[in-house]
């Protein structure tokens, strides 16, 4: 089973990479853009065929190493 | 308009990000994890209206900016 893992900062967090790009874009002559968020996707290939249980193992993956849920939330969608 | 932009190395290209989080799972005990891959999910909050015109500009970004697209695919949809 292949999933997709997003990982992006909580809305309250600021995002300095994202407002980094919005500048750097600014710069490049791109107007009207108002806000620049970047997060992470990950692709999982995993063995498990179930998949309810490759789901679950993936968003124990998420808890666990790929997001910082204190600052971060993630999805997890089959690919 | 918003939209999501995600970029990926192309499939060819090594991707060591994704190794070390491959690696670094099967430390922490999850077993069958196949492969894994590791984008960026840029999200972009333009204030262009029309959508088409939107999308184009989103394109661009990513051609001058968002991805390298010598080793880089990158894809866009409305968020």
């Amino acid at each position: 089973m292949k999933y997709r893992v997003f990982v992006m900062l909580k809305s309250g967090v600021l995002d300095p990479q994202g407002e980094a790009i919005r500048h750097a874009l600014g710069s490049l002559g791109f107007e009207g853009v108002n806000a620049v968020r970047q997060g992470k996707m990950i692709e999982l290939d995993l063995a498990e065929t179930d998949a309810a249980k490759a789901e679950e193992a993936a968003r124990r993956m998420c808890e666990q190493l790929l997001a910082n849920t204190v600052i971060e939330s993630y999805r997890v969608e089959p690919a």
